[in-house]
C-alpha cells in the first residue's frame, strides 16, 4: 500500500507564456511566468516523483518553439520539457515504491506525475545527478554516436564540434581511449585547454583560426568519423576535409541559434568519398542504452572520465540559465538544483 | 602460349582534346580528336582485349574534369574513362586465354591493354554486353545501393529519381520485387509509362508536376528509403518528406550539368528524422558485387527484369552520345557497338 501524499502541497512551476523568437540566444522576460498549482491526483500506473535536478538541453528551447525539432511543442500554459531526477513519493504502479530514484521528463517544475513506463531507475552505484548527465541524455548520446554511427578506428582521425559541452567531452574521451586521434572543436582558449587535458591531439578555436586551414593542416589525410553538434558552416567546411568511408554522426544544431539555418554548399563529398551521414537520437534504441549506461558506470567508477557540471540553484532560475546553451557561455553539464535536500 | 597478336593492327581511338565546360550537357566539337595508334606490345601480367562494347556513363564525363569527383582526371590526349565488354585477343597472365569474355576500364577505344587483376570475366550464361549494364554498373549500383543502404522493408515507401533511367529503372523493379510501395521521378510522360510497366504505384514527372506538392499527395506516410540519381533541388524537396529512421542512397548527381551545384538547405530533416544518407560506388565491395551479379543474371535469365538498351553504332559516335545522358534524350542504357561484329 503506497504512502499517501500529503494533501495541500503546491507543485511550483515555470511556465511557457509566449513562444520565444527564433534564432536568438536571448530569452525576453515575458516569455516564462510562475505559478503555483496543487499537485495532481494520481491514476492507476503512475508515478508521483519529488524533482530533485533538472538538467538544461538545446532541445528543451527547441520543443519550446512552435515548430518544435523532435518531439511535439510544450503547449502554452505547460511547463517546458526537461530531464529531471528525482524520488518517487506516491507511486499506484506496482513497478515503483515510494524512495525510489528515478529519471524522466519531469519538466520545469518541483513534481511531476508520470505514467510508470516511461521513468528510468537510477543505478544504485551512480549518483542522482548523473542519471540526467553522464548516464543520462549526455553521456548516452556521446556512446551511441560515437560507437553505433561513427565507429572509430585504432588511429583514425576524429573531429569533435562543441568539443568541450556536456556530450563532446565524452565523446573526445571516448574516442581517444579507442586509439583515435581526436581534433577537438571549440569556441574558447579556455575549451581548447580542457580538450588537451581529456586527451585531444589537437584542437581548433573556431572564433580565433580559420576551421579549414587548420584543418588541412591538423587533418592531411582526411576526417574518418566527424561527431557533429553543432551543424551549419562547421559542418559544411568538416566535409570539405573528410576521407573515402568517413561516418559524420549528426548530433545537434546549436548554430540554429545564430541565425538563420545554412544550407550544406558541400554535401555532394558524402557521394563522392563514399561517406555516411547520419542523424539519431539516443532514446531510439533500449538496447544501446543499456549497454551505453553500464559501459559509462564502470568509466565513473574507475575514474577513467572527466565530466564538468555547472550547477545552478533554484528552479527559478532555469529560464536565464538557458540562454548559455547558446551563448557559448557554459562549461559543462548544465543542472538545476530545483530540491535544496538534492545530492 | 597465347596466340600471337598480329602486328601492324591499329588501334583506332578518340581521345580528350580539351576539357568540356562544366555544368552544360553539349559538348564542344574540338573537346574531342580521332587517332590510330599502333597496338602496345604486352608486359607479363596483361592481357589485350578487343573493345566490342562500351557503356556511357556520366561518371565519363565527370572524369573528363579537371576536378574529377571519384577517379583520377582523363589525362589529355587518352581515351575517356569508360567500361567495355570484350574478347581477349592476347594474354601474358595465366588466369586469361584468347578468346575469354572479359569486361573492364577499356576506354574509347578498340583495343585496350589491362593488367589481368583488374578485368572480369563475363558469366558464361550472360550476353556480352550484359556485362556491362544489368551485370555490370548499372545493374550492380542499383543492386548494391537498394540492398545495401535502403534496405526496403515490405510497405515501406521508396522514391527513386531518374527512375526510367539504367541504374533507376531496375532499383524500382527490385524494390517492387521486395514487396515496397515505389514511387518513380522522371522527366516525360513517356518515362512516366515505362515506370507503371516497371510496377511503379506513382510517378511524377518533375517537369510538369510540382515535385514538392506531388510528394505530400503521393506519400503521406513520409518516404522511407530514397534511391538518387539527381541531387540538388529533387534531392532538397525530397529531404522534406523522408520519415524517421529513412535511408537515403546518394547514387549519382546529374543536376550538377544543369547549372552550379546546388546546397542542400534542408539537410537538417536527415538529424531531427534520425536518417541515414549515404554515398557508394558499387566498385567498393567485391562479396556484394559477386552477390548482385549472382541475382541479376537469375532475374535476367528467368525473364523477370526489363531492362532497356539505346544502342549506337560506331566508336566515332560516342562523343555525341555522350550528351544524352544530360539532355534527358536517352531511354535505357546507352551502349556503343565498338566492333562490327559484337553480339
Amino acid at each position: 500500500m503506497p504512502q499517501a501524499f500529503p494533501s495541500g502541497v503546491l507543485n511550483r512551476r515555470v511556465v511557457l507564456a509566449k513562444r520565444p523568437e527564433p534564432f536568438v540566444a536571448r530569452l525576453a522576460d515575458d516569455i516564462f511566468s510562475f505559478d503555483s498549482v496543487p499537485v495532481p491526483v494520481l491514476q492507476e500506473g503512475q508515478v508521483l516523483v519529488q524533482n530533485h535536478w533538472l538538467g538544461l538541453d538545446p532541445s528543451t528551447r527547441g520543443a519550446m518553439s512552435a515548430s518544435a525539432s523532435y518531439a511535439k511543442p510544450t503547449p502554452l500554459g505547460e511547463p517546458p520539457r526537461a530531464f529531471g531526477a528525482g524520488i518517487v513519493v506516491q507511486s499506484l504502479d506496482p513497478s515503483f515504491a515510494v524512495g525510489d530514484r528515478v529519471s524522466g521528463f519531469f519538466g520545469f517544475q518541483e513534481y511531476a506525475v508520470l505514467d510508470a513506463k516511461v521513468l528510468r531507475p537510477v543505478p544504485a552505484a551512480a549518483p542522482l545527478r548523473a542519471s540526467i548527465s553522464l548516464l543520462g541524455i549526455n553521456g548516452l548520446t556521446a556512446w551511441i554516436g560515437l560507437n553505433d554511427i561513427c565507429k572509430p578506428k585504432t588511429g583514425d582521425t576524429v573531429v569533435v564540434t562543441a568539443a568541450a559541452g556536456a556530450v563532446g567531452s565524452v565523446v573526445v574521451q571516448l574516442a581517444v581511449a579507442a586509439g583515435a586521434r581526436v581534433i577537438g572543436v571549440a569556441g574558447s582558449q579556455e575549451k581548447c585547454d580542457f580538450l588537451r587535458k581529456l586527451g585531444a591531439a589537437g584542437t581548433i578555436n573556431y572564433k580565433t583560426d580559420d576551421l579549414d586551414q587548420a584543418l588541412a593542416g591538423l587533418c592531411p589525410d582526411g576526417i574518418n568519423c566527424v561527431f557533429d553538434n553543432v551543424g551549419g558552416k562547421q559542418l559544411d567546411t568538416l566535409l570539405l576535409h573528410i576521407a573515402v568511408g568517413a561516418r559524420l554522426c549528426l548530433c545537434g544544431l546549436i548554430s540554429r541559434y545564430e541565425g538563420a539555418p545554412v544550407g550544406l554548399e558541400n554535401w555532394s563529398r558524402i557521394l563522392y568519398m563514399r561517406a555516411t551521414m547520419r542523424g539519431f537520437i539516443f532514446l531510439d534504441d533500449p538496447a544501446l542504452m543499456k549497454a551505453a549506461e553500464t559501459d559509462l558506470l564502470d568509466r565513473l567508477l574507475k575514474g577513467q572520465i572527466i565530466f564538468r557540471e555547472e550547477i545552478i540553484e533554484g528552479l527559478q532560475n532555469a529560464p536565464r540559465a538557458l540562454e548559455k546553451l547558446f551563448d557559448g557561455s557554459n562549461t559543462g553539464r548544465l543542472l538545476i538544483k530545483v530540491c535544496p535536500d538534492a545530492a
